[in-house]
């Protein structure tokens, strides 16, 4: 555990509206010594893929015992259940609707418990539409504290996990698909480097296809190609992924979420 | 007082310019120990009334001595005061131009002072168009740092406090008006919970229509309607509001910031 | 040096992406008690020059021995250096990009390292395309903790400067130009007051014209006008800027950056 008591924070509430600093708020009364970090607000309105997708870039960078407090939540006040976890010595606060995905895919489980325990939520009465300010922060705000995990309720079996897309591979060439678009336009297939390697020990003699168009050699960063020029490269998350420098490659390839990327032997269809 | 030095900041500076972290930094450079919170700096430009809404659902949420920054301030460098108040154990710098007014509603005045005393200003001459920087920020991180809120200024009579529209009943129907609109388009009206209550203790067999529109049923919950079903609600502020399950009830209702809304018993017109 | 641990963080990755996190929670793993304040991430995708201009607005504003982390590199990857400055006893860790000009112009360099030492970046091996992530993070928390910055790397001869543009006077007028225009449509021109002042003492009898357009009288701040009235000022950064009270100056004056400003004594062409 470490000695900061930091906490993070993944919404979909946006930033103009008062509801993430209610949260903030929340904690700092239980807890005034957290730290706390915003991970993003920004997830588009329960988008759950995208927050597990984010979640799991996040969580492993922080220092072990950081709780990660997860609001994208179309089930608010419905009897779907609030998770505490623990995987690899990150912490989590989070719906159980499947934005653990990703990271459950990584790690092994080390503690599952049910939020229920209405000793830890807001004094107040807890709402039944904001229960990411009166329960989920007031929960992560007492593991801050140091409240062992297991008091905030009981065990169930297991989270909700989404039913993924996963890239398949045959002797031809490997099939996966978009699952991200970032900021610059970026597309990040589910096509991870270790597959690739596979095939391909170098990464070299790969022809890379998304949107039905060709990307151009893979590059080992963006500074690497001429000004919109296509190009595929490894990226920081240690996945395929096709971008275009100084230019959106959603755009160039006509591509978003879901769309194919199919990688076959250079000069093979 | 909080063991903690918390200061939060509410501002229209958007985040895309120098301007906030310019406040972060002079509060640091006076207080380095301090735990800043961005509340929001979303806030339309000038829009005082938006501004008065949130900090008055933000502020109660953290702990006693917090203080509260707030520049919404189309007045800056005129003659319009710039205040240091206390209500509810929460501390404030804001400009004297109502934004006050839901807290000063809510909770009795603790302290009032004019924020004059140059000791406690920018140590370089402060400048008349960013007193955020050079006023606002130096005179929080002064009192987060234990100066006595006196020692900012001289005693003025009041705040200016805006006049705000409150809602109206009589014996078959009470009135309010739209004064928020959130970021999912969810319409927050002036009608709390417990004017609703007196008449309807269960707040059962009332009718809710916005925009000349009827919205169905209270419900406790977003999630208990189904996808694309108006609905009513309490909301986590105990105020009576409108929304639409995965869709902007601003759209839906045709409604803004404005818009009547009206309760009366079901049945009845 | 600060007591405190203060690391600000200036990028172009926007805030809805997992990339700003990664690189906080990279900087706690490393540095749990640092206080971390973004500057923006609301850089337009790789201008160097707005990172510049905003990096000298805000960089002096923090306490002493603050490290400023700026991410603003179309070349990530490739043979660019990356840099840890010292100037006016603030840190920096940089591309080789110019984004320090600004900060150049106005103070003595204290300190230059290329960033090159292994030792100090992630721990896993560090990726070409996030080396916000995987190195500048690093590079910063191990400054925060205590190690001196001459252990980062070698001392390159000098950093890269932009070729910014200079204002020119004559005896008739000041020609400049506008270098950035902020969240509210507010022009801001690269002439310092005190270039005003050599010709004009107390800053009065000026006619101030930009986009072909005269501004109306000099005002001490924004609420001295009108609504809707052309004005211009010296701002906080003592720079000459265009504004129209409650209106955007940019669509106002037509002009963007780049927009010739001109100053000639009041009465004169």
């Amino acid at each position: 555990m470490a000695r900061q008591r930091i906490a993070t924070l993944l919404t979909d509430f946006g930033t103009r509206d008062p509801y993430v600093a209610e949260m903030k708020g929340t904690i700092l009364q239980i807890c005034p010594e957290a730290t706390l970090v915003d991970v993003t607000h920004d997830i588009a309105p329960h988008d759950v893929l995208g927050a597990a997708f984010t979640l799991a870039q996040v969580a492993p960078r922080f220092p072990q015992g950081t709780v990660h407090v997860v609001v994208v939540d179309p089930g608010v006040g419905t009897h779907r259940a609030i998770l505490a976890l623990q995987y690899g010595g990150q912490r989590f606060i989070c719906p159980d609707n499947g934005v653990i995905t990703f990271i459950a895919q990584r790690f092994d489980i080390e503690s599952l418990f049910s939020v229920q325990n209405a000793r830890y939520f807001a004094p107040d009465e807890a709402s039944q539409t904001f229960q990411g300010r009166d329960i989920f922060a007031p929960a992560a705000a007492h593991l801050l504290n140091g409240i062992p995990i297991s008091r905030l309720g009981e065990q169930p079996a297991k989270p909700m996990l989404l039913d993924i897309p996963q890239p398949e591979g045959d002797e031809r060439s490997i099939r996966g698909e978009i699952i991200y678009v970032d900021r610059f336009g970026n597309l990040i297939s589910n096509i991870p480097e270790s597959m690739l390697r596979q095939r391909w020990p170098r990464l070299e003699a790969m022809t890379v296809t998304c949107g039905g168009k060709e990307t151009g050699p893979l590059r080992p960063a963006y500074g690497y190609a001429g000004d919109e020029a296509p190009m595929s490269l490894i990226n920081s998350m240690k996945l395929l992924e096709v971008a275009v420098n100084c230019q959106r490659a959603c755009d160039v390839f006509g591509a978003g979420i879901g769309a194919p990327i199919l990688v076959t032997d250079a000069g093979r269809e």
